[in-house]
């Protein structure tokens, strides 16, 4: 059942006046469900109390924290079809994609549960006393990974359950150690509600302390501010636009004590396609990108906004069919009337740049709340001096640049923005005459694609999802994979303290069995 | 020689018109050497030319920069008993200490040497493809630590070595692959100089790209905030002051890529000793906190400017015993009459405040630019209503705070600021009484010591020297020993990437024998 209250830890809430509804794309209604706006007081409450609940969740063993994050999986996916009705109804998205992106939410949150449980994500470091070292003794010194506290996390509209409630910084603060507070994306608070009610009966079945997790609803911006400037509050996760994710970062940068954020934003993920693949095979490039292009109506974040080529007969080739095969895709829904319009907004922006020319437009009458996909041409230099064409248009929507040589390529890609990911799509060994490019194109992206598409983003450790400024707001961290715990702690030493009383994970005995650094050798051996 | 020059990569520069002089605190005079601030232009110059720096020092082996690193230590240790004066008259510290800290910034410089001609350091992570995964097919994925591009190190006042020129983060920074632009600290501009000569004379010899190092004198701010402002600069480090340290964590925040600022700042480094120790041993403890706190003039970071206990017999004996114990310590000279100054500042409006009462004060005549000591009590209700006692007083300064009871204490230790690091002196089991305030204190610090003195930071793999703001901009990292690299770089993944062309660390073969993450396993072997 859904309420629209709140959760302050383990109670449902909803001690403030504002209320709002859902929206269903598909069938352009509103949803039944009044979600009530979190109160001021409901927010500090939930800070407070995620504090409280951090002296305790923050020494609760990694087997039992896996016990809660795999119990959460559990409860999720105890809610069955109820809870993918609910996600589509709020998403325009169809069922099979739900029951994908579920999937990967209850596998992220066991991969967490897996990784806290071996142990070794700590990074557990001991060198020993020297007593007798000269001119001074050696002290005893172990370093640990240790949790930041209350994490805030905000819900992003494009995945409902992978990167919301439950999603994959949820599973990452928790599995650090860290409460969460959800701010609930306005756009699926039914969803989020069902989903948290999940979490919370996971923890009260796993014996977690009350305030370990909350989730606040609301349709404007205040909650998500009074959250982020709570003083009890030590991290923040986003994914979303440029422009929240930097308002965030501003507004905890400005905090009397600052606070990291990870924000997840804009991408025109760039391709780059070299003259011996286009000349080759530029009608198989084509239909792929027509298909990454307008997956999931352009609503990933790994979305190809960018392609850039030389010119040559292959590029033109690839071009023309491009133009062709994009308008074959059947428009799809997008999330909500709201994004929509933003895309409308900028795509008629970037169109009225000066230069920018509509290659295919996908000009049928369509439902409402459908896109239509474009994608355009436009010369290298054009592109190079209107920084209004580097801005990411969210949706399936993409420019196709047009150099005139290899040293313009190069330029371009040395002044892009910071990026998820780059792309090269290469025939045979074409790519080592490119080494330039290549070197500039890694500078400025998180992960970089050999003959591939950017879109699908695989959750393993070696995965890289974030880049430089604008792409993340940190590029040092990933959001996807195990070592996205890594935001949520901070390493801490401990100087000739009594070895009862140290934690488990540095204690003489390595009572876990995990790897250490032992004197500067790895090791899982006691001392 | 000294110029009193700028290092522009390899050249040495002086378009400046402004010029400044160092000064000798224990002989009261100006030094003779004629400093000459960098220039606008010159600043320019330095971030650009290490811009293109980068492009060719990211690439370069482990190996190849272990020797550069190394190169520069041999350097140093080259310019002999001359550097050693310079020194001295730059910083009014005694031989000894100068050979020491010399010591110190060659052990280190090793160290990342060691540390990255190892090269398990990048955590290279492999994830196999999976062609025949279904439903999608799992591709190739490889993550390893990469540069993030030019920092900048601000030089500290109270490490003209080992935390300056070629200290240690300029040490991590070149371990990571970031060419570094020094603001050299203008109280020791020609020790800077002549270590900046060191550098430039080991980048020549090992053949590394000019602009891999810059040095930049300044008397003022403008020379940091335009260096911190410049587009080409990807990250600082600083030692020094909360107020100098925010302003330039508020500057990086503003600018339009924001940057990470790592700065070490302020810390009172409480220290808690608990009754049975109090009873048992007050004497030898107060004879140790005395030669702590005058210990370096109470000029290192890790001054214990805070001792609390709880009010008994045995607390009134230690207070007792420090304030004739602290007086017996011959006063020393500071650094800079500056530092002087803000000091007998500091101390004045501490010692203004209701409820501060002068325990021992070394009231004697001594020379100028020395600082007399003064350990001061406080009950711990004023303390804790009083912020301004909270503020660390760079200097020979301590407040012992006298508790009414536990919770108090607790209390207290809850409302710090912060710390680098904190203290707990216990006799055989007490500490296990008192777990509350360990908690509390664990949440406030980066380090938690034992029957130890703060003072004497280990250069080793378990050190964190860092801990919440104010003590650091950022916790999650430390500024001293190896995994200080861990500020200076971004983990990068190549997705599907040809073997041939990915960095050795990610080969199939494993070229470089480190140890690697593959699928899940640590392993050193081939694929």
């Amino acid at each position: 059942m859904i309420t629209g209250k709140n959760y302050i830890g383990n109670q449902l809430s909803a001690s403030g006046s504002k209320t709002f509804k859902t929206f269903n794309p598909l069938l352009n209604i509103e949803n039944q469900w009044e979600i009530t706006e979190a109160s001021k007081d409901e927010v500090h409450q939930a800070a407070e109390l995620g504090a409280e609940a951090f002296k305790i969740y923050s020494k609760i063993s990694g087997k039992k924290k896996a016990e809660f994050l795999r119990a959460i999986a559990y409860e999720i996916e105890a809610l069955g079809d109820d809870l993918l009705q609910v996600y589509s109804s709020e998403s325009g998205l169809p069922n099979g994609r739900a029951m994908g992106e579920r999937g990967r939410t209850l596998g992220q949150l066991r991969a967490f549960a897996n990784h806290i449980e071996e142990g070794n994500w700590v990074e557990a470091s001991i060198d020993t006393a020297q007593p007798d070292r000269t001119p001074f003794p050696k002290v005893d010194l172990r370093k640990m990974n240790m949790p930041l506290g209350p994490v805030v996390v905000f819900g992003a509209s494009n995945f409902p359950f992978a990167f919301s409630t439950a999603g994959g910084d949820t599973a990452a603060a928790l599995a650090a150690g860290c409460p969460v507070i959800v701010k609930s994306h306005p756009m699926h608070a039914a969803t989020g509600e069902m989903v948290s009610s999940a979490v919370i009966k996971a923890a009260e079945k796993t014996g977690m302390p009350n305030g370990v997790f909350s989730n606040l609803n609301s349709s404007g911006i205040e909650v998500g501010q009074q959250l982020v400037k709570h003083p009890k509050v030590k991290a923040v996760g986003f994914t979303g636009s440029i422009r929240g994710g930097r308002a965030l970062y501003d507004l905890a940068a400005k905090r009397e004590e600052p606070i990291p954020v990870f924000a997840e934003m804009g991408s025109v993920n760039p391709v780059i396609i070299l003259p011996e693949a286009l000349k080759n095979r530029a009608a198989a490039i084509a239909k792929t990108y027509s298909g990454s292009i307008t997956l999931g109506t352009g609503q990933f974040c790994t979305n190809p906004g960018l392609i850039i080529g030389l010119k040559s007969e292959g590029l033109t080739n690839f071009v023309n069919i491009l133009a062709k095969e994009i308008v074959t895709v059947e428009p799809s829904c997008m999330l909500h009337p709201n994004i929509v319009r933003a895309y409308e907004a900028n795509k008629e922006k970037a169109l009225s740049q000066k230069g920018l020319k509509v290659l295919a437009n996908y000009d049928t009458e369509v439902q409402a709340n459908y896109a239509r996909q474009v994608v355009t041409t436009v010369e290298g230099d054009t592109f190079l001096n209107n920084l209004t064409l580097h801005h990411e248009v969210f949706g399936p929507f993409s420019i196709v640049v047009q150099c005139d040589n290899e040293q313009q390529l190069e330029t371009i890609v040395s002044n892009l923005e910071g990026q998820l990911t780059g792309t090269v799509i290469s025939d045979n060994n074409e790519i080592t005459s490119y080494s330039g490019i290549i070197n500039a194109l890694q500078n400025r992206v998180g992960r970089i694609i050999f003959n591939g598409v950017p879109t699908g983003v695989e959750v393993c450790p070696s995965m890289l999802h974030g880049g430089p400024y604008p792409a993340s707001t940190d590029s040092r961290f990933t959001a996807v994979g195990v070592d996205a715990i890594k935001r949520f702690v901070r390493p801490f030493s401990f100087q000739d303290w009594p070895n009862g009383l140290l934690p488990d994970e540095l204690k003489n005995e390595n009572p876990l069995g995990i790897s250490r650094l032992v004197n500067n050798e790895n090791t899982k051996a006691e001392i």
